[in-house]
């Protein structure tokens, strides 16, 4: 169970001071994103299933109170008060696998300010790591147009936890396969691997590494073939299918190189030696952007292995996301600064024909326009079922059919926005008013 | 314990054909940099202390073996061999926060192959990422030219494990304080924390905000000034400050705007009103360039709190790691491809006043050199107690103050680069020509 020291501490510093002075009011966070990073049209919202989880099991234990007390100088009044801290709010989200855009929440909590504030840093830090990992992968998605992906990753993810978001965010946007095994074994992913060069250089010759892997796996070999020499590698492979009588899950395996021409070439030896089922898989620091560029020249390519620069999400690591307070004590509220300035209240987003509303949660949804946003959590307890991970690929496959070809788009894609309802409008005219004169700036 | 299924699939089937073989020999991989990203003039080494800890607890636990035979197809013989697996190989390792180059080992494992390949995934995984964050906050040391940093990145790292291990490694290179509470627990670490946006907002105004805040932590207050309108808030603190009779350890915050204008005005508001003491801090999406800019134009900043882009290490948030077969049954191998050629054998890294030379490592060390490699595991045992990472803060300090001019530059470094050894160059040559007549290519 994760710990509720995962937190910032000004966190602390404000729950207890908001416990020491009976401000138990309802706060309402909106988490959202302000604006996508260079390079994306869309994102995939992810990450919600392990903040339920956290939210669920959220306590202070005793080793930690101590710490508070003895480390931090927390006073005892506050340690008894962390002490029956609960997470007993309300969660409304956009369910994991839907597309969202810069602006729509992916999540708004209402609970008791401190403990509202209190789950801020952990939520914010799965949903935007999971959600910009879940993005980056869903552009491979489109750019590998059919064909086979597979998670490459773990080798090089921002430590071995973040290899497991990137296995689940991966199969969430339709990737085939992980090489990842505990993750495969965690969420019941398909697992893919084969060797390494250092397999093939561990024996005499390539010829004996790839009779003696395939001897070990004759249903599932996949020969890596640039070792030594690529298009040799080709067919040494092909010898050894041949002497060892090899028909099932076949395939060679491309990691440096022009991928290209070397798919052409090994392709054509394959057809030539009567091995047309033997697949082709590429790999070798791949992004989207080169899955597309091959695809979009015709290299008979079968299945991608993307790793690194996917499981990072190396052109935008983060998304520029924040956990805003939109309403306290019933009082909607927003944030003045000119560059961050943020919408006041509970919110819901309306999906239609024609793109995105983001409106107050209880205006009337129009005709025609489904809400993204629905309750996932009531007084601390989920509203159903947890959501599986088939669940959020089917939504993602539904939502991905219906987006608009500048959001699809992979280099320079174009973001829709979504606009504001006229009641959201209006009400953020009159709280920015108000707060203004609050401040003493009007 | 880290589970023994931390690995990519091809590590296990490399294993299991390598036991059911009785390939038992020893092999050495070489784990180091290839070359360092743009914006890199050096690295430093971390992630060892997490991966020593790995090693010595590796084994497969009976549930895991369920999960390979049952749902993988390993067989009942693989298991079994899986079953006693230990590690207990030898580790030699650049300490950590010691500074090095492209090329230079990090780690060099010399165990029985099988084991030496399934921990591969691990091991670069491990010290890939914190490496490369350690190297992110390096630069922020050098730019913050002995003003404090604060790590502030917890919400927007990939995970909630890599802000455990971004809080150490940014610890590692001198950072002052966390605000990661957990990680703080975890490493006996100084943390630090003030207000939110969101708790000026709770408060029908800025100054009742102020006042509580600083009732309830007298001792430790830092006002967030720029809710509304920054300098009045920072008249607002003064205020709260006089009327409150505060004294020690105060301080405001900038989020926002101009921080360079806006820290040389809160200055001298605060130096009128009689309040020298009073420390600036200043935040809101800084990396190592914009605190260099800060502080080469003088800003009056005691101290910076930087965040997301250095705890994903934004611009560069991999770095090219690899973990290279060099040495099998006592032969000295290499990979050949020419855009990814290594070096063979057992290495060491000799620094000298000429810069560093990489060897093979029984070469002796030449006169006023320090090797940089030391053995830390023999038999699967460590050789001394834990490094603590007041050891690894103390070693990189003493390599900062040595590092090159150039190597620590912070916009377009110059990163020295390592020498080859004779025996080295020699022995690659030598190498090389045996695995092209061997692969048919001579």
């Amino acid at each position: 169970m994760p710990s509720a020291l995962l937190t910032d501490l000004y966190e602390l510093n404000m729950a207890a001071s908001y416990l020491r002075r009976g401000m138990d009011q309802e706060a309402t966070f909106s988490l959202f994103v302000r604006r996508l990073p260079p390079g994306r049209g869309f994102l995939v919202a992810a990450g919600l299933e392990p903040c339920l989880g956290f939210l669920e099991g959220f306590r202070f234990e005793e080793d930690e109170l101590t710490y508070l007390g003895g480390h931090l100088g927390f006073s005892d009044d506050t340690l008894r008060a962390f002490r029956d801290l609960r997470f007993e709010g309300d969660v409304w989200a956009v369910p994991e696998g839907r597309i969202v855009l810069a602006n729509e929440p992916l999540l708004e909590i209402t609970a008791p300010i401190a403990v509202a504030q209190l789950v801020e840093t952990y939520l914010l830090n799965v949903i935007t790591f999971q959600t910009t990992i879940a993005s980056k992968a869903a552009r491979c998605r489109i750019a590998a147009n059919g064909r086979d992906l597979v998670d490459f990753a773990f080798r090089r993810t921002q430590g071995v936890d973040a290899a497991m978001a990137v296995a689940r965010a991966t199969a969430m946007v339709g990737f085939t396969a992980t090489s990842n095994v505990e993750a495969a074994r965690r969420f019941d992913l398909r697992v893919a691997g084969t060797m390494a060069h250092s397999y093939v250089e561990s024996f005499p010759s390539e010829k004996e590494a790839f009779a003696a892997f395939a001897t070990d796996f004759p249903t599932r070999t996949t020969f890596l073939v640039d070792t030594y020499d690529t298009l040799n590698g080709v067919r040494t492979a092909i010898e050894v299918i041949r002497e060892l009588g090899l028909s099932d899950h076949l395939g060679i395996r491309l990691d440096s190189g022009d991928l290209d021409a070397l798919a052409r070439g090994a392709r054509e030896i394959l057809d030539e030696a009567g091995m047309p089922h033997v697949r082709i898989f590429a790999s070798g620091g791949l992004d989207e952007l080169d899955v597309d560029r091959l695809v979009r020249a015709g290299a008979p390519i079968d299945a991608f292995g993307v790793g690194t620069r996917v499981g990072v999400s190396a052109d935008a690591p983060y998304v520029d996301s924040v956990y805003k307070l939109v309403e306290y004590d019933g009082r909607p509220v927003l944030k003045l600064s000119a560059s961050k300035a943020t919408a006041p209240g509970r919110k819901q987003v309306f999906r239609g024909s024609d793109g995105d509303t983001v409106a107050l949660r209880d205006e009337p949804v129009p005709d025609g326009h489904e809400p993204l946003l629905v309750p996932v959590m009531r007084g601390g307890h989920r509203t159903g079922p947890h959501r599986t991970l088939e669940t959020a690929r089917h939504l993602f496959e539904t939502d991905l059919a219906h987006l608009p070809e500048g959001a699809r788009r992979l280099p320079d894609p174009q973001p829709p926005r979504a606009r504001f309802s006229e009641t959201l409008d209006t009400l953020a005219g009159t709280v920015r008013a108000e707060m203004l004169l609050r401040a003493g700036v009007l």
